[in-house]
């Protein structure tokens, strides 16, 4: 995944050949760059908010907030208008709102049974989305065109005075070969060019990791929202993990963290997909529920079915549900005794496994003999369900925009002419 | 563990109900502080550099630079000389040193069953260092006053026109009862107010996991320098780990992360001190390493013993070496499925178990099925040694300093009057 530039804290060097990084630039350009970002920033997370917020919750002066507003609105990236209710006497302050039906992103979505495309308004709201089946041994690479298709589909119903800022791509580590088996992904580093190729009007295209991204969206908007420590965990196909530390996704060599679903956990388990035996994954995933429940562990639309029984008090499913939850409950044990992170979040299928059988995971942390990491710990259901992907893919994409929102020339309409 | 302001992501949010940070200040005031702090943080770490040298990689011009190092040398913080050698014609860069024999930090360290006291100066150098032994049943709180006694006998012989700029204390999380037995530290929140009423000389004495601190010393000086993404693991009584990401300690909530000793790795393994079972200490620490090899688990001295006899082809020697190195393989291989870090450090007692199992640990690595996590890892042996703890702690203690070189009247003396 692309990240964030990172800031060094105190105390933390450098290798003694390299040089530092440069100093915080000293200019007002650059200033001025900086607080049209954190302006723009704001509405994009909050949602309108009156310049007299934005003053206060900025920590900047009126006249520079008015100036900034005034700037952001003549580039089309917001408004300003009156409030609708005037809630007390003397001249009300103007609320300023992202543009989301003008200004957008592509957010695309390669699961491990579906391709997803949506445009993504700034502030997060999607505009439009499309969906088609990814047939089981479809690369990551492969699966660039039909997206694209979807993207030109959606792209024809879009009004002429829009903005396009950028696109990105979550990807899952987990595939279905042609003969239906379970695959972890390798890298494609041949990725990157084909989504290049494709995507001509919208450089810089970002790919990151499905489970990193959903993170990040219920980091940024969803349960998690406000918590800087996190492991959000995904079950698709497969097992992957967000991992968030200090506000920032914990990436890993060239993106490579969080393959947490290939943790061994049970040294004499069953063979995983990945080629070892007793990863967590064939524990906790679908498939373990689907076989503990005596049904086809392929058939991915049992897992509801299964889910609805043990509710309804079926002693196999409810079985099922509980060993899948209590080997849930031992590796989230074991990953909190690394990280400690304040919430554990479960989305993707984890999320209805973790909302079943909550009880038999929380009584397997509760036996966790290190209370300093068991006592503050919050475990959560997703919030954003299956948007979390293309919402965190589309906080990506927007990146390049909030961080220098008046320079977006670089980007324009897909399949449009680039527009200064 | 104390940290270091956090920078945010692009994209990655806060709060919807807190005020955003503060932006990055304008002022020529805050631009200075920041460029005094980039010096001198640059010699600290590298050593005597020319004003040329620093011009070049600080990326700022001849004439800030030697306003800047004028004040640094004004306040006794660096020396300015001509260079010993000069290498060509014109008139030499003058060359900027730390001034490492006047200013200086309090490092200590809570070891399992030491306490050490050392004074390092400015570019992390041990100036003294103490060291009594810690008895069982003595806590981290109890080492206070002992650990003082070792610093105000340091002080007697340092010279008047000395700068103490602050202090930190390592402490390991696991300890030895008065009936020897080994146990999980709790965290004491008593020992931040032990160390202010002992160290009134020295406000804002910085505590902070022991592994961690010396995950950083190897970061900042030692094998790791220049690695941004590591796991140092750390082998004491128990074992724990400091991880760094994206060049910052993963702290995790309350500075409890990292307690990978206790991940679960044989769920029919034997009792551990934290009182699960078949954590991963229990097959790699010290006392395993001895029970292996038919040797009383609690007579430390041993472990070097065995290791020697191993390397003289000792059949049973060899075996424990194997066994654990195996272990510590396999765990290894989990927490790179989670964080997939560029570096393995390994430190204290594990280094001389890694150095002497490499093999072992290497081939178990090497089996690992996910490619994308081993091709690019290092595994190392610390460089540091010993001295990492105290170094570590010496970095977080100079923190301070280096984010605002002329404002350190808050710090003195130890046993002295505190100075403007």
């Amino acid at each position: 995944m692309k990240t964030p530039v990172r800031s060094r804290p105190p105390g933390v060097g450098r290798d003694p050949e390299s040089p530092l990084p440069a100093l915080p630039g000293a200019s007002q350009e650059e200033i001025r760059r900086q607080n049209l970002g954190a302006v723009l920033r704001y509405v994009h997370l909050h949602g309108p908010t009156s310049r007299a917020q934005l003053t206060s919750r900025l920590g900047l002066n009126r006249s520079t907030i008015g100036a900034l507003a005034a700037d952001l609105v003549a580039s089309g990236l917001v408004t300003e208008e009156a409030p609708t209710t005037a809630r007390r006497a003397g001249r009300p302050s103007l609320v300023v709102s992202p543009r989301s039906d003008r200004v957008y992103a592509h957010a695309l979505s390669i699961d491990a049974d579906r391709l997803r495309a949506a445009r993504v308004g700034i502030g997060g709201r999607i505009l439009d989305l499309r969906e088609v089946a990814r047939p089981g041994g479809m690369s990551a690479v492969d699966a660039v065109k039909p997206l694209a298709e979807l993207v030109r589909d959606m792209e024809r119903s879009v009004a002429t005075d829009t903005l396009l800022v950028g696109g990105a791509v979550a990807v899952t580590d987990t595939t279905r070969g042609r003969d239906g088996a379970i695959r972890v992904a390798s890298v494609d580093e041949a990725l990157g060019a084909a989504l290049e190729a494709e995507f001509t009007a919208c450089p810089g295209f970002v790919a990151g990791d499905l489970a990193d991204i959903a993170g990040l969206a219920e980091h940024v908007r969803g349960v998690a929202a406000g918590v800087d420590d996190l492991i959000y965990l995904h079950g698709d196909l497969g097992i992957s993990a967000g991992i968030i530390v200090g506000g920032r996704l914990v990436i890993g060599h060239r993106g490579h963290s969080g393959k947490v679903g290939h943790m061994v956990v049970n040294p004499n388990g069953l063979p995983c997909g990945c080629g070892s035996r007793g990863c967590w994954e064939t524990e906790i995933s679908e498939a373990a529920l689907l076989r503990h429940a005596g049904r086809d562990p392929a058939d991915r639309e049992a897992v509801a079915e299964v889910l609805r029984a043990a509710a309804d008090g079926d002693r196999t499913a409810r079985e099922a549900v509980e060993r899948v939850a209590d080997w849930l409950g031992f590796g989230v044990a074991n990953l909190v005794n690394v990280v400690n992170p304040d919430a554990v979040v479960f989305g993707g299928s984890l999320r209805d496994i973790f909302t079943a059988g909550a009880d038999t995971v929380r009584r397997r942390l509760d036996a966790m003999p290190l209370p300093n990491s068991r006592s503050h710990l919050r475990l959560r259901a997703a919030a954003l369900g299956r948007d979390a992907v293309l919402i965190g893919a589309a906080e990506l994409a927007f990146d390049k925009l909030l961080a220098d929102p008046l320079n977006v020339g670089v980007v324009a309409r897909a399949g449009g002419t680039d527009r200064a």
